[in-house]
Order: structure tokens, then C-alpha cells, then sequence
């Protein structure tokens, strides 16, 4: 069963990745999708598979804003439709599918479900970063083997920090404090507040040198596997509101049932203009997701063997509780987007 | 399914591919075959299983004209029949499946089928290799992860030409020129003949400076997958029998339904004492195959994913004429094929 | 269809291959196991994957003797009870799979069935290995991509040395005596006597320099796949009391299906504290066993293409009486135990 929800935006790539005169070859959803960008420079989705004799687009050239199959030499325009066809007429069916795209958050989205659909629509809202300046801005991409949303689980349960991350975001107040979990309209939130807590490894490397500390962490979730954080902490017992935050999104998009695209960025309230502090935290962060996370969810998926994650009757913990109910609410979401493509 | 024409030559290898004193091991049509030389240097095929443990009998040794299992002992004649059995009588169905083979064009064919309908038949027809000299001679072999059929494709429709191969086969004649296709007893012959055009790439390097240039291209394809071309150019308006011809083979032998064996050969009527500029276009020539045509199908295969040809429902321009009619004949002869063999 | 005798003592690894700090991953019977040592020192074998999220339990950490998870920090006992659960209270269903495990013959065994019926047992008799020094002992490990019968097969028909090993173990004489089988409670016996023969190379090796030899082999094998070797020789007509044995065992536990743990371990009742002897005796065979059976063995299991043994109908020599017995009263010894776990 390949269940993904379709009619909704996905993060496909940042927009460095997709440069004026190159194609980038991504699946998404287990399609194979083929970006570029037309002579506007917007960016352009199409299936990437020539209709004729499934070359890959992305094998092609870009002239005049249209793709040009590197085998044959069938022209596509932006919307998929053939304009080229050094062969003879153009029947009225020659094209490839297309795909709605959006580029904003300095990323590239796009909806694989019924274009209709995203019509007027936009990708969820990032608020932290709407309005970004390069030196308080850091963004990464990882590929894993593994199930979107066991990379979904690992953000909203971070009581995992405590254990797989001991020497910089663990120290057990994830775990000492049970998070707030709230549904809502666009989502959920998730809410830690752990007051009078003893400081995370990172939080005293980052200069918080009080024996005790307040600190929050607040993740906001959209469908399908989109989240943001806001963390910060203060010597326990100071306002809140005199405190830094870090702003982060974590972003997960599925390649195929067992491969995900993990996007991250980064921004913070604070020392917004100083790039050197702005490249060690992005350094930092992409260590530890690469050599602590990643692994452990590979391992996680190869221990699944396949198997759908309830059917093997996973024990539920407090610290799941997010989690649980993300996934519930994303089942159903899917659920009735199937009833209503049946309809 | 796996559906080959069982009952035909394929060319299993070149002849310097299988020496006096070594086996060679290589799947044909999905079955582990042995190759080796019995003692008046012919070339046996068995079924690469020896029948006690399914041991590869490509890891024995070679004794007498015999292949010995490198396991136990078993020794097999070139009739597949069991001469040698350390371990007591031999039975009388302890033998492993033999299967025909001939020495021609430098190379070695072997039938699948049933080893009754080979006899008395020949490999087929490949007039340019009749009489060779060395310095008028070449060849190649490349394996590919791809269904045969796409490379015979590749051959059938010489457009490609123009999109894959711009800086010396392409120039646009053969998109602009219809090729004449014609069915006949042995096979399908097709013919662009692209008069007054544009010089190749290659025929402005091969010396031919004329603005413009009247060539031909001619494809003898009988099955399954054997093609030969016959190729040149003269300046526009001179009489063609005055012009010089490339002489290329293009033969395609399934490894699996998946991989394929893909041998190629070259010579040509003119300069054919010359073996300084053999060397030169036969450096050429499989450069280009592995470079540029072997990437490409290799990839239609991967967007394929396993999927029939004609399930994916591919877009027919006008000069898929030939492709589309020999995969149509070939699919017919396996139909028949199989029904003759189920009665 | 995945038949493994389930209710018998397995080798899972040598003592080395657990150390007092450190968790070993295994899959053993295609379960994946983690072995650690408790704080007394006993081993013990729990399903590597944890009951909430699936992440292995051999990526943990080892604390107070209990298996702590890496990714959430749940703790369970050498029971596979939880005993520590850091986001609330212990569920009494909160455990993983907990396997029998004894350690006996410098070798750590599991019982991957119904552990009620591994009380009061233990691992096979090895009587060569009750009383072992450094000096006279050597052990080793291989991992071989084949069904473990394979493995065994190999062992049983000692005549494959005659064609696999020709520079040491062969010579002939295995292929031409026929062994005496004898089937009996605990197992079966292959004996081969071999009277009056040349030496073998390597008995020529040893110092064995007279033109014919006594020789005697004589395998115990047990259920499923554990097997002891003693062999010797001495100048023909010798009484045999007065020769030397080597004394080997080879144990092979199945990885899954399709892959073998094969063990080795060897000693002699000889020269016992020459240590010199026994480190070129262990590099000789670690270096047959290698070279030589693994790649046959592989390359047999590739050969079957994942088709059951008897379905390929294998022609049956007088060597292989040995090895047919086993294999038949293998099948029925699992066939018996899948009856009975079915009342």
C-alpha cells in the first residue's frame, strides 16, 4: 500500500539545488520528477519519463525554456504539453504530467496531487522564516533510508535527545517534563516547558552558566511532515521574554514507502548579523543529525523488515503521545483524500 | 514472462573470449552457460549446473575435452553426456543439457532451442563479415543492464542520432529523412537515404569538406536482434557507387529479461589494409557506445521499472516505423514459437 | 517456507566474540539477537529490537547488566523484562524475547525455541574440546552466503577434498573408499577407513613419508548441523593405536535462509603444547576453508537461484549416502517439532 497524501504541498529541494541551466532529477512520492527552471526562472515539475520511449527529461537539454528529451529530441513546455517534435505532427496527447510548484522559504514546493486542488493555495506557513538575512540563516538536505515518518516520530518525541544526543541536546529534562500536546486547525502543537531544570550540554556551551535553567521548547506540526521548533532557555527564574531563541524547521518529504528527503533550516531571534556564530550551529547540527540521527533511524526501518509500522504493535509510551496522534490525525487525512478520489 | 525466441542463433561471444585451456561462464537467455574448447578446438556450451550439486561446472577443469566439476569429480563430454564418475557407475541420465554452438563471423553462436530444429541451420547471414582482414576489422562487447529490445531500438531508429550523438553522428539529416522500411522473408530492411544534406560531424572529420552531401544508411535486421548497417556519404551529386561504406554489425543477445549481451563488429570497403585508421574509428565507435547510447537505455530501463513495453502505452512518432514493426514480427514469431512448442 | 529445527542448542558465537562492555549484533534462525554479558559474566541473548520503536537494542549502552535503548532509553534485564522505563510506569507486557544461552567449548550457544524445553539440556557433546589447551587449540569464523546444508553437505562427503583441495587434503583416497554410515540415537557416524593408500600432500607435509598409508576419518555428526572430524595416518600396516589424530569440529548455525554462520574449531592429541604447530596448522585451514569450500558453497547457493534442494532433483552418487541420511532425518526431526508445536 502506498499511501501518501497527495493534495498538499512537499518541500522537494532548496533552491540552490535547482541552478538556471541544469535539470535535477528527484523522486518524490515515488514519482520521478525532473526541476528546472524556465527563462522567468520560475521552477518547472515534470514527470520526468518521455512519453515516446521513457527517457529520463533529465538525461535532456533546456533551450528556450522548454526540455528537450536527450534521446529523440521531443520538446516539452512548462506545462508538459509537447512543442517540439522533429518526427512530425504533435497528436494532442504528447505531453508529461506537470506539477504545480511554489518557490518560497528559499525552498521549492510541489503538489503531486490534482492541480485543480492547489489552486490559490500556498505552502504551510514557516513564520520564522519569512524574513531572513544570510547571516542568521543555515539550511541542509540528508537522504535516508527510512520511513518519512519514523524522521517525523524522531522530531516530536525529543526525549530521544536524552539518549541518542547526551553530550549536546540531552541531560533529561525532555524527559523529566511531560510534553503539552494541543490540536488545532492547522495542526499541532507540542510544547515543553521544563522550569528549573539542569542545563542541556549545548545550552552551557552556549554561555548559560546558571546551575538552573528555564527553557522551552515549542514545535509546531503540519500535514504531512512538516514542523517547526522554537527553543530557548534562561537562568531559571529570569522572564521568558528576555531570552534567545533558535528557529528551526524540519521538513521530510517521501522519496519512495522506505526513503525520505530530510530538509532542515535554521534561523534565531538573536545575533541575527553574526555569520560566524551562524556557520558553527549549522556545522553542529548537521553533525549530529547525520552521525546520531540518521543511523538510528536507518536501523530503526531495517529492523521493520517492511512491516507497517502498527502491525507490529509498537508499545506506546507517555513521550509518544505527539507522535501517536500525528500520525492518527495524518491516517485519517489520508483516509478521506482516498474516499474522495473515489468518489 | 519470460519470453525469448528460443529457437534461432545468438552470438554468445567473440572468439578470443573463450581459449584453449579456460571456461567461460555467461548466462544466455537467463541459463548459466559454460563455454569451452574441446580438443579440436570447437566450442562446447553446457548448462553451467553440474547435476549432483549444482555446482558451476565453469569452476572445474578442463581435461581430455572434458569439463570435470571442481566439486566432485564428475566429468561431462561436449554432449553434456557423464563420462566420468570417480564415485561409482554412471547413470544413464546423468548428463547436463548441451546445446548447440557454431564458429562464424570470429564468433560464437549457440541455440537455445530445441537442438533438433538446429541442424542443418546456420547463423545468420552477415555479408560484410564473410571476408575479413585484420586491418579492416574490429570489435566490442558491452553488458548492459537493460531488456534487449532497447537496444534494438537504439539501432532501429538512427534519429537518435541527431539528440545523443550531436558532435559526430547528428547534424539533423536522418530526423529530416523518412526511412523506407520494408518486410521481407529474412527480415526488415530499412533504408534512409538523406540526399543533399548537411555533412555529420564525424563525415566533416572523416574528410568529406563538400557544403553538402548525399548519404546512406542501411539497416539488414533479421532475428531476434541482429542488425548489420551499411553506411556512407559523397559529396552531393556525385554517383554513390563511387562512394565509401562503413560496414557495422550490432548484435543483441539477452543475458536476462533484464541485462543484455550487446556485441558489435566493424569493417568497411575502403582503405582495408589501413590498421592505423581501424584502430582510430573502432576507439571511436566504443566510446560512443559506452559513453552516450549505454547510459541512455540503461536509464529507459530504470524509469521502465520492470513494466512491459507496450503496459507503459509509448507515444509512436513516425520514426519508431521500423523499431515498432520488427518488435511486432519478433513478438509474433515468440507467439508461434510457443504454441508450436505446446503442441 | 522457513523450516529451521527450532528446539536445539545453536553455536552463536566464540567467548572471544563477546566481550564484558560491548553488545554483539547477530542474526541467528533470521531473528536479529543481541548478545551481551552480564555483570556475573553469563551471557545473555535478547531480540535485538525494542518493543516501542524498533530500534535495536545492540545500539544501546550496557549499564548495571541491563541493555539500555539508545534511541529512548528504556532498560530491560538479562529476562528481557523492562526494568527501566524513564517516561512513566512499566507496563507488564514492556519486554523483549529473552533466549536460553550456555557457555560451553570456548563458544556461547542459544536455544531459539520453546525455552521450557531447553531446561536440564545442553549443547551437544564435543569430547575432543572438554580438555583444551592454548597450545593445542584454534578456533575461527566465517560467513558464508548459502543455506547452512550446503555447508553441512560439504563436510559429510569428504571426497570433495580429492577435487577442491587437490594440493593438500586430496589425493584419492576418500573418493576411493567408501564410508561406513551408521546411524544411531544421538546422530550418525561416517567413518572412512582408508587402508593401504598414498598419502595424501598434506599428510606428506606432516612428515608422513612412507609410500602407503594407513588412514582412518571419522565424523560424528549431530542434529542440526554439528559435526566432529578425527583424523590420522600412519605408515600402512601400522598398528593404528599408535597414530596421531587431528580432531576438528565444524559447526554452522543459520544466519537465514540464504546465509551461514559457519564455526570451526580444532585440536589434536599430539604435540598438544606446541604452539608453533597449532598456529600453522590454524593459518592452513582458515585459508582452505576460504579460498577453497566458501566460494564452491557460494556459488552453489547462486547456482540454485533460491529453489529447495530436492526440488532440483539432484543426481545421487555413493558419496553423498552420508549427507542424504542427515538431510532425511533433519526434514523429519523438523517436520516432528512443527507437528508438535501445531497440537
Amino acid at each position: 500500500m502506498m499511501a501518501f497524501l497527495k493534495n498538499c504541498w512537499y518541500l522537494a529541494a532548496w533552491d540552490h539545488e535547482i541552478q538556471a541551466s541544469a535539470i535535477l532529477a528527484r523522486k518524490i512520492l515515488d514519482q520521478p520528477i525532473a526541476f528546472y527552471r524556465d527563462e522567468a526562472g520560475a521552477v518547472v515539475a515534470l514527470h520526468d519519463r518521455c512519453p515516446h520511449r521513457f527517457a529520463p527529461l533529465s538525461k535532456g537539454k533546456l533551450e528556450g525554456g522548454a526540455v528537450h528529451c536527450g534521446y529523440h529530441g521531443l520538446g516539452f513546455a512548462s506545462t508538459g504539453k509537447c512543442i517540439v517534435n522533429p518526427h512530425g505532427p504533435i497528436g494532442n496527447n504528447l505531453s508529461v504530467p506537470s506539477y504545480p510548484t511554489k518557490e518560497k522559504y528559499r525552498g521549492i514546493w510541489i503538489w503531486m496531487g490534482d492541480p485543480v486542488l492547489a489552486e490559490g493555495t500556498e505552502p504551510p506557513c514557516l513564520p520564522f522564516f519569512e524574513d531572513i538575512v544570510d547571516s542568521a540563516y543555515s539550511n541542509g538536505y540528508l537522504r535516508g533510508e527510512a520511513h518519512y515518518m519514523l524522521f517525523v516520530d524522531n522530531v516530536l518525541d525529543l526525549t530521544h535527545t536524552d539518549y541518542l544526543h547526551p553530550d549536546t541536546l540531552g541531560g533529561g529534562s525532555y524527559t523529566r517534563t511531560r510534553a503539552t500536546v494541543t490540536e488545532h486547525d492547522k495542526g499541532m502543537s507540542l510544547h515543553w516547558h521544563c522550569w528549573n531544570e539542569v542545563p542541556q550540554p549545548i545550552q552551557r556551551m552556549n554561555g548559560l552558566t546558571a546551575e538552573r535553567v528555564d527553557s522551552w521548547t515549542e514545535i509546531e506540526w503540519s500535514a504531512p511532515s512538516i514542523m517547526t521548533i522554537r527553543n530557548g532557555a534562561v537562568p531559571a527564574g529570569t522572564p521568558v521574554d528576555e531570552g534567545k531563541s533558535f528557529l528551526v524547521a524540519h521538513i521530510m518529504t517521501p522519496e519512495t514507502e522506505a526513503s525520505t528527503h530530510y530538509f532542515f533550516a535554521a534561523t534565531r531571534d538573536f545575533a541575527r548579523d553574526d555569520a560566524e556564530v551562524n556557520s558553527k550551529i549549522a556545522a553542529n547540527r548537521a553533525k549530529i543529525f547525520s552521525l546520531e540521527d540518521l543511523p538510528m533511524i536507518e536501523a530503526q526501518q531495517a529492523r521493520m523488515k517492511g512491516q507497517e509500522f502498527w502491525s507490529l504493535k509498537p508499545a506506546l509510551l507517555r513521550s509518544d503521545e505527539g507522535a501517536v496522534r500525528v500520525r492518527r490525525r495524518l491516517d485519517e487525512m489520508i483516509r478521506m483524500e482516498a474516499e474522495a478520489a473515489a468518489r
